[in-house]
């Protein structure tokens, strides 16, 4: 067992951010089946998606939120581990070349590209499962209902009304010029839903949230969900694919359209200052609790990668 | 509110089957997000990939499972529904180009083939979020700690050591000579462990299950889910394409190993009704309870399509 999270944490930023990255491996790890379970070919495939790649940014932001209520780490690292199952997923199944097209992802060929088209169909199936499977079986019997709403908020960030949704939207607007609030919408779905679940069930593992901190949070996780769509768009832009570990400058040439195709480099620039400002005001009520969330959203919008 | 379900049922199974299934078409029908709304288009098709086809085995086994221990009627459609939203899902991503690449399912063009591949393959993951969605709403706040166990239980049969694994056997399977036992592991986990789940969960939707009744209905399960894919690959192998709905004799083609290629006709017909007994002793301990399981034992060996 973990310790529970102290409210007020003396540790800087960076080695809190590897401390927890690394907390995040290990959860992975455990959750993940050995290569040596059959089928062997599948297990392999599923931990070449998963393991050692990403910032681990929805974990951390479940940790960052966790500590607003004093939420067991343990079962916080259980909760971050679901999400960014379900972020590996996605990433696997939009890599296709029915979807993107993708080769290469965190600096290594794509799922499909290693394996084949048929595995990596079932690695994001499996990767699914996986991530209820470990929320539904993470709760202490006492604290079933909480758990059990974990799992159906994952769901609803996961599915039609949310992340898959969220692409099935970007797939219609390809080739469209989309207007900023469509493309909000789109967005909010297709990658808010899920930073904002990260974030909500790392609270949801701990004490129950006040009268309008729940409410708060949410606001906070909207906004930099939309910060961090906005930052990945202006790198899309502006970096090249080595730095990035994907293929950098995919959404002009696909035609898609992004924040800076429909505002401009300059307006995109401030709008995610803007929102990093407004992400920082919903954490307010928090207080000192806040701390690493607030820290979390100055790297989200400051990272180059 | 529906009532519960009575121990002793004097209406014709023809008829009792008939019920359940519309209870089953309008939880399918309850549980989908309306075409209207947006994304629209996948909506249209979630619904098209689920409404209006099959037998609903999975949801009929719930039912008559959750007679053995007076599970309300509302939380087991609830329980049949998500399995069958699973199911759906997966023959929505079997079809496709990348595995089975088949272009009629239930009498009609597959999803890929009526709207596009890169929509079915989100058709496919937004139903599987659905579904664990449905599990984990339905839930009365006293009962959840046998909610969360139904979704652990129904995420454990689809994911990799489930469903999707079966189906990774399945693609390495393809030109090899698979021993019958082999045969036996992949379609455990294909079709045999969203059966068995099927069962187990309309049971776990009542009262506890008494010392040993639950290895007993696990025996049912693991017997009848063997049952129900001999019978398949019976029919795949001697039906016309026009009865069953589905390309015929696809498997031969594939060169996928089957019961029938490698029992032959007349073992693989005897091994069905071998399973078919050993299904029905393995009820015994139930008495009048399994009346329904009985006589959805026999509908699924005796079925013509």
């Amino acid at each position: 067992m973990f310790d529970r999270m102290t409210l007020a944490d003396p540790v800087p930023f960076q080695a809190w951010m590897q401390a927890h990255q690394a907390l995040a491996e290990r959860e992975l790890d455990r959750l993940l089946p050995a290569v040596g379970t059959p089928p062997s070919r599948l297990h392999e495939a599923m931990r070449y998606a998963v393991v050692g790649g990403g910032k681990r940014v929805r974990p951390l932001l479940a940790f960052a939120a966790g500590a607003l209520t004093g939420a067991p780490v343990e079962r916080v690292a259980t909760a971050g581990a679901a999400v960014e199952l379900i972020h590996a997923y996605s990433l696997v199944h939009d890599d296709m070349p029915c979807m993107d097209d993708d080769i290469l992802r965190r600096g290594k060929p794509t799922v499909h590209v290693a394996f084949d088209q048929a595995t990596a169909l079932l690695v994001g199936d499996a990767l699914q499962s996986l991530a209820f499977e470990a929320l539904a079986r993470c709760a202490d019997r006492e604290a079933c209902d909480a758990a059990l709403e974990r799992v159906a908020l994952l769901a609803r960030a996961s599915g039609s009304r949310g992340m898959a949704g969220g692409q099935a939207m970007d797939l219609e607007s390809v080739g469209r010029r989309l207007s900023q609030p469509e493309l909000e919408t789109m967005h909010a779905l297709k990658t808010g839903a899920l930073i904002g679940c990260a974030t909500l069930l790392g609270a949801l593992c701990g004490s129950p949230l006040g009268d309008g901190e729940r409410a708060a949070l949410e606001r906070f996780a909207r906004t930099i969900g939309l910060a961090f769509q906005v930052v990945d768009d202006l790198l899309d832009a502006e970096a090249s694919t080595e730095t990035l570990g994907k293929t950098a400058g995919k959404d002009a040439l696909a035609n898609k359209p992004t924040y800076v195709t429909v505002l401009g480099l300059a307006a995109a620039r401030q709008w995610a200052q803007d929102l990093h400002a407004q992400a920082s005001a919903a954490l307010e009520p928090f207080g000192a609790r806040a701390q690493r969330l607030g820290q979390l959203a100055d790297f989200i919008v400051k990272r180059s990668s």
